[in-house]
């Protein structure tokens, strides 16, 4: 068991990144999730990470359930399991269905494979797939 | 530079592959992909992977640029420049604009973070994450 | 759980791997790490790992605790846990403090993003990079 | 080859931040190297990776060096072309001896095969480890 | 603990595909292992699996013992406990004795290392090794 | 292009290294491989390397292809090009013929797949994989 800081204990810069997201999500600070209680001893790497993933699902041209899939995938890709359980919770909390998630899960071991063919026979770049 | 054989160089199982493939995005069976030309030794194998491919990308739930997302996010992860390179193609192809590639690497990138930092600090998965 | 075997219970090979380790650490052989009991099982692989580790970790140019934070880095790329909660224990039995494990992961998180923008963007090394 | 942006031809958020970096390393904009070529298309995912960088690099407890071989561990597990010619070179300028270098390969391997033991004998953590 | 569906409570279709693997095992279905249990919930992706499995593992040209070692060998390199678990109890009932399991380790373990150095030192491909 | 030293060139301590490979092999010295070639500025790595590598395919239990076929099967799944070219020609070298080198891919990839799966559904180890 990794050293966890309840929202109580914390310094006061880990605090307020605690508050940031508890308002955001309309949650009691006390029940902020384990990543943000692992992160509390260096709060510096705690408040980038807490900005980069607030303006990475800001409203934008992707749907939010897009971006919890996108997540998911790298996550799988990764095999982070705490990442696939959050993201996980997240995407059904997002509207993620039973049917969606055995689309997504077709489409990110195809995806596996395919990097792998790709790189046991060495294939080279089509020059029709370059930008132009 | 590995072997590749070409389409009219390719034994009939082979060539039955990739004109499935041409004939399901209306092209000339001459112009199939590298990879294609590469897995083309290994009927087989080949064969699978068209049908998984298939069978992953079939409508439904998901959009299709939604599915390459995934797909590219999976490849960014493992580092397949081959499959960056065609579903990165794919996926403008299919409507990615500069705006939504940049959302889409913002994403990626805060996972990219989110997975090491849950790694590094060996965060247990909280309770409420599990599926009941 | 795997197979772990006590010092009293291995064979004279393994012990012998592991009175070697104690003495360099000037502990009680029974006390030794869940690595070697697990190793114990095959001896020559174990005899290798000890020589490899015993030589990178032999006095040189590099300090001992920045050979750790190498060592640590290497850990949390690769996503091991074990030897995340290992190296980061001997770490901070060599001197490194809460700041430096803040600076330590800024910079071990800045590479995960590079690398991943480097093969997302597929970049071509500057020729500046090469060695003359 | 992808897309890169020449510094003249860059939007201006991107030519501000090649800015940035050229004045700190005194170099000219025109020879910035070719991740932020890459990037320029993508200017907030390249401000905040400039930023993320120069945090990571600011002075602090480690010495420059030593952040340099973090990051270069990191990229050789992560298996990045790029980062390891970038980071290779910025190393050496930095101080990084060939007899340092092969230290820190040393270390770097034997952290290899220490990680893929530990998974290959699924190792529990050792008690001891956990922070207190 | 993930959502596990005990094989009274499958839907058909993932009945079958238990049905199918309990027969050619000899095994009574509600004893199937957790794999199938996880996936039972995404029956197209079970039945893919399946079939996958069943056509990598039909008798042909190489022993059904090496096809073990192969798939340990992917697991250990891909770092997935569960795989490892499995498959190494696989490979014990197909005749993996200690020495044999031993030898197979030197071998990932001397992998591991020459694929971490050929990335370190960013070895060139030999014109000798590609395939005419 | 990474710096490569020739046999002519290189210390004593390489020559001696490339010597032993050479006349293991029956080539001449002069046309080492390329990894030797990059590792040869770091003689200690380089003959700890090679001692590693002669000891994992010294004759044994296991088939010297079986060998090959683990060492290609890491390479894939770590995705290393050098590695794959390299060990790839070994193989057949050693005897691969095409249909076993499809029936190898077909076993590698179900592994992928049983990896990304395990873990993305997160499927507990069962108790009966567990070594008495």
């Amino acid at each position: 068991m990794p050293k966890l800081i309840e929202y109580k204990d914390m310094e006061p810069r880990a605090k307020a990144v605690v508050e940031g997201i508890a308002a955001a999500r309309n949650i009691d600070p006390a029940n902020i999730n384990n990543v943000w209680k692992a992160l509390a001893r260096h709060p510096l790497v705690m408040e980038r990470f807490a900005a980069e993933m607030k303006a990475a699902f800001v409203p934008g041209k992707l749907d939010p359930l897009v971006k919890e899939l996108i997540y998911l995938a790298v996550s799988i890709a990764n095999q982070c399991e705490y990442c696939i359980a959050s993201h996980g919770a997240m995407a059904r909390r997002k509207g993620m269905t039973e049917d969606m998630h055995e689309e997504f899960m077709a489409v990110v071991l195809a995806a596996q494979k395919g990097n792998k063919i790709a790189m046991a026979y060495r294939v080279p770049v089509d020059p029709a797939f370059e930008e132009q």
